[in-house]
């Protein structure tokens, strides 16, 4: 498949120093792209429809069946092919063992419309949610529990850093991310479309298991330190407190997440699961 | 407070050099000590009672009253003081930002005879678990859930590691730990003590909330990659499905364990819970 693809053997080609900044959000921001590792994780964008802009392949691995038929996937889609060797693959990676495949792959803006439904659904909000590794695993665990939609309000981390694609683990592919909005334009979105709005918070009168779930609700997960601000917490329709042994501290963000969705979820015979 | 410490500003001092070392499983395990950062998890180590052999704290943090108390509390139990700059702290910390104090606790040695409880109770045992910060949030995790105790089976990540002890936040203090022992061994306890076993399986047949789970259970957890073996599987009780939408990957490891610990929690009523 010679073909294919470029050869790259410079740590200073401009590309490469290019795919290495990735990992700043200003050069994110500014070529729309984001980076993800691994021919798992490569192809599970490639098969979800997402655009690869450029696939960099360790030259001793490309003779491998699997990343061939990767290469000419993307390829079919336009995506540029770059052959390197492992130290320039450790360059963009900063990491001492690298994968066999790295991909710049194009970012994604959605609306409040691309999340408009008319049936039933869970859907997830962040606000101010400030740890990557926290919202890597987040996105996962929406993945899995099947929330239709994902809001991030305020200044939240990034959903395309590297840290976050890792931790999401592909399901950053699978899930549609609002950001960069503010609490009034999504609690009047939510309001708008009859979703009720359920907020995880110690300030909770009732236990997140005595809340009944409506068909169309949204949770609301505060801050890492801070939690919600009083304003935000007035204006849902329940605070839900997650019970806690008596002495013990406080739960993990992501952790808080996965009990509350899990719950909302099984209160609604887990739609869409896949037993 | 003076004659409370003694003033080490040398980095090659030999004290501060086996403190950096405890990031490495030869040294504490040869010591018998783990590292705690910051003056909130070294407050919660000792006012759980947990031996702190030398304390560090950063000498231009020594006029602070809540320090100075720390320390005093410290050197009632025996604790060596040290006062050193801010760059002997960032060698022992391996951190740019370290806090104003960082502790050498004594590590404990649980065995099963420590758990054992006549009440009811959950019990948490991981199975060839790999990543420490997995661990750590289990740890936390679990002690948020009133877990009675968490044992380890098989060759498992050390839960008194630098990042396994940052990701329990403290939680560490609370829970009693059971590690290096084989399931063979695990399984005859909890037999001899009447503890039903559910484990958490992508192989299970029932709905983790369709299980009934009595008084006295214990959850099990497998390893990161590739689970239970067959033989551990067949020894369970139950084996639990978490449902995940159709078409999504996998639940981090933690994540999983929050879902079934609160699950079992909840339907037990949440003894032990603050609210």
């Amino acid at each position: 498949m010679t073909e294919l693809y470029d050869q790259i053997t410079s740590v200073s080609n401009p590309l490469i120093k290019q795919l290495r900044g990735l990992e700043r959000k200003k050069t994110r921001n500014e070529s729309g792209l984001f980076m993800a590792e691994g021919a798992r994780l490569v192809q599970q964008g490639l098969d979800t429809g997402w655009q690869a802009e450029v696939l960099v392949i360790a030259d001793k691995t490309l003779d491998r069946a699997h990343i061939q038929s990767l290469a000419e996937k993307a390829a079919a889609t336009g995506t540029r092919i770059i052959a390197s060797p492992e130290r320039v693959m450790r360059q963009i990676t900063r990491k001492d063992n690298p994968g066999a495949v790295v991909a710049a792959f194009r970012q994604r803006t959605y609306t409040f419309d691309d999340l408009n439904r008319t049936g039933p659904g869970i859907w997830l909000a962040l606000y101010e949610v400030r740890d990557p590794g926290n919202l890597g695993t987040i996105i996962r665990t929406a993945d899995c529990a099947g929330i239709a939609g994902l809001v991030l309000i305020g200044t939240c981390c990034d959903p395309y850093s590297v840290e976050a694609v890792r931790a999401s683990m592909g399901s950053l592919f699978d899930l549609r991310i609002v950001s960069g909005v503010d609490f009034t334009a999504f609690n009047t979105w939510r309001n708008a479309h009859g979703i009720a709005l359920i907020a995880a918070s110690v300030n909770g009168a009732q236990r997140h298991d005595d809340i009944s779930y409506s068909t169309r609700t949204s949770l609301l997960m505060g801050n890492e330190q801070s939690g919600l601000p009083n304003a935000v917490e007035a204006a849902c329709d329940h605070l839900a407190l997650i019970p806690m042994r008596g002495g013990a501290d406080s739960l993990n963000l992501a952790q808080a997440t996965a009990i509350l969705s899990y719950e909302a979820w099984r209160q609604q015979g887990y739609p869409g699961a896949s037993i």
